[in-house]
């Protein structure tokens, strides 16, 4: 049987550590050249094999592929497009399928979180009815954390290492002041559904007092007289209170606090602005002098105070993806499994993408206290791991040194595809 | 003679390095212990002073004072508290004596920007009129880099690097996605009056092309319809546009593009929320989608990320304070000498105060470059040395240590002060 070649595209919102997941599934495709041909990545995710703007990753170097390791955002473009219905536009699904026969495509690892595993579900079965030869494998990403089965999405842990880093660092700078100056800091964390990052926070605090003092979850209805009493008796208790809010805050019949309006590609809403909204509830309730940051972007690009774990686990995920391709495996994603052990353990399993595609996991109850505000021991236990150990990339003239890959694509063979 | 006491005091906004400055001191008076008796550090700043909250650091063990080297913030408390008039409000500074006088005190050492090297000067002349033996020392501090004559301020270096890495960062995720999402990105930075911070960010850039594409300076202007064009260009140049704006940026005629309208202890105005200004103005004239951030205390708490001359000159300038006592000097401050030399060398000189109190240093028009929007060749070989090195503190359990002073105050021997 002739080698077959190999797809790679990243979807979605990037996170500091997608590329080391891309530069697992290109090492152990290299590591296997006997068993796989080229990996041909997508320009700008999915979009690059409708519109066959495939990148040839034969060219890069080895060292370039190593780089991917410790470079934040989407070496190879990611996008916001999803696919649409497969029953009203199964020429979109069929276009995928020609371009993969055109270039001997016999594996498709699609990058990303829940409506990249549900593209990737449908890309299979369509393949399947066609008759083409696909495996296609999910590689999980989202800073969300909110994949089913797996005990967290590669991605995560470096943005709670980060959200968790930084709460702790601007708590030390209000505990300075707070006797003359700022008495309220709010930071607003992404997460529009669920509080997995807003949450990570709470790992910023060791003792009782210590800041967050308030931790503003999506899956706690808010409520401002509570949310009000919390911070005053914060600032009563210990002179401040720093706070930790979710950009996916919302009132008990579901209004975000800060609605933008807009709406992005897959149909969501486009949030952010929480923070200042819920600054000027303290200004109008409670009259303290506040500050308020959103971290945006920055958390999730912060690639410089990585989580030494995610980035492990975000490399483990890609290499598992084409050693299950090898393995003749379909229609799957790798999942990362915790061990039951004293000390953290994990391993790399795997789970049937119908169990995965367009389900979301939210913060368990019982990970959260009991008031609302703040994250229960066995929030703790749970999230304690995924922030374990630094991998500080290169640095040169003071600053990261990060790839910037050369995008050689391949001739195409095929007419023109409007997307 | 009998050995003086030290008096220590952080003033105005922290910074991450401010606890390296009074790991100088303290370092520095403990090895001179036979010329210098007790450092007593002032409790939220002058605040301390004033009421007589004096924190014994004598208490501290060598680990704790070396701790202070990688905490950022203020471990003793800094405060937004400006000395009144002296010659209306005179029994201040009287009051001041008459604490150091009852804790026989003959050092003060002042770690702040320029209000507190004017406030330090002028308890420097108090002392001398009323005949009571002082050694005033300002101990340069602010992130905004404002001091004259010091070639750069400690706490600047930290701040730089943190924006000009989230900045490159950021950039990633943006140039990841732009085909069909953010095209524009909005970093809002400190820096009331001078573009220091803003012109930071122009260290994320190095080669054309590269982020961010627009640097708004306090110093230049702003003119709506240039910004904008700019903005349009980088889009279409590039497929996206990255924004580092001052929380400074004003128009013409002086008003704040973002006025939050509450002003500080000092008199000036509480400025924030420039980034979602501007990003309103994108929607309203280009009407690309766009995200914001505002780094906000986060910036000039990053102690993970400090730069290594940084926290090296703040040390220097904490140590040579005490230095400068002993040599019998008043009213001056140590300042960070540029060495005329191929590779960038420092030393630690000194100026008198008279000729740092209430001047501010702006970004040198040659240091911008010619339409306004960005930094120049001489800016960059101005910045690029400040955020040389890298100083991670130690980690444990996947977060940053930082140590947290008991705080043993000194019995007081004056009766109550109202401040």
């Amino acid at each position: 049987m002739a080698k077959k070649n190999a797809f790679y595209a990243q979807s979605g919102g990037v996170t500091a550590v997608i590329n080391a997941s891309a530069c697992g599934v290109i090492e152990a495709a290299r590591r296997h050249s006997d068993q796989i041909g080229t990996v041909y990545a997508g320009r700008n995710g999915i979009i690059g094999a409708l519109t066959e703007a495939l990148i040839d990753t034969s060219t890069l170097s080895d060292e370039d592929v190593a780089a991917l390791r410790h470079t934040p955002g989407g070496a190879f473009g990611s996008c916001r497009y999803k696919l649409k219905d497969i029953d009203a536009h199964r020429a979109q699904y069929e276009r995928l399928i020609e371009v993969f026969k055109a270039h001997n495509i016999g594996y498709f690892f699609y990058n990303g979180g829940n409506d990249s595993a549900d593209t990737c579900l449908k890309v299979s079965k369509l393949a399947e009815t066609m008759g083409y030869p696909l495996q296609a494998i999910h590689v999980p990403k989202t800073v969300d954390n909110d994949l089913p089965v797996t005990d967290n999405c590669p991605g995560f842990g470096s943005v709670a290492k980060y959200i968790a880093i930084s709460t702790r660092e601007a708590a030390l700078d209000i505990a300075s002041m707070c006797a003359t100056s700022t008495k309220v800091f709010i930071l607003e964390v992404m997460g529009r559904h669920a509080g997995w990052i807003a949450g990570a926070g709470g790992l910023a605090a060791e003792k009782e007092g210590d800041a967050p003092h308030l931790i503003i979850f999506p899956e706690i209805a808010f409520d401002r007289q509570k949310v009000m009493a919390k911070i005053d008796q914060s600032v009563k208790d210990h002179g401040y209170c720093v706070i930790v809010v979710s950009e996916g805050a919302r009132y008990e019949e579901g209004t975000f606090l800060a609605d933008a309006g807009s709406v992005d590609a897959f149909g969501h809403k486009q949030l952010g602005g929480v923070a200042p909204t819920l600054a000027g509830m303290v200004r109008e309730d409670l009259g303290y002098k506040y500050h308020w940051a959103v971290a945006d972007y920055l958390q999730r690009a912060a690639r410089h105070i990585a989580s030494e774990t995610d980035v492990q686990q975000a490399y483990a995920v890609g290499q598992k993806a084409v050693e299950l391709a090898l393995a003749g495996r379909n229609s799957v994603m790798p999942t990362i499994v915790r061990e039951e052990s004293e000390t953290y353990q994990w391993h790399v399993g795997e789970v049937a993408l119908s169990d995965v595609a367009n389900v979301e996991k939210f913060m368990p109850r019982d990970y959260i206290t009991e008031d609302g505000f703040g994250i229960s021991d066995a929030g703790r236990a749970y999230l304690q791991p995924l922030i374990q150990g630094e991998c500080i990339p290169p640095f040169k003239n003071g600053m990261p040194v990060y790839v910037e890959l050369e995008h050689q694509l391949v001739e195409r063979k095929l007419p023109d595809f409007e997307v």
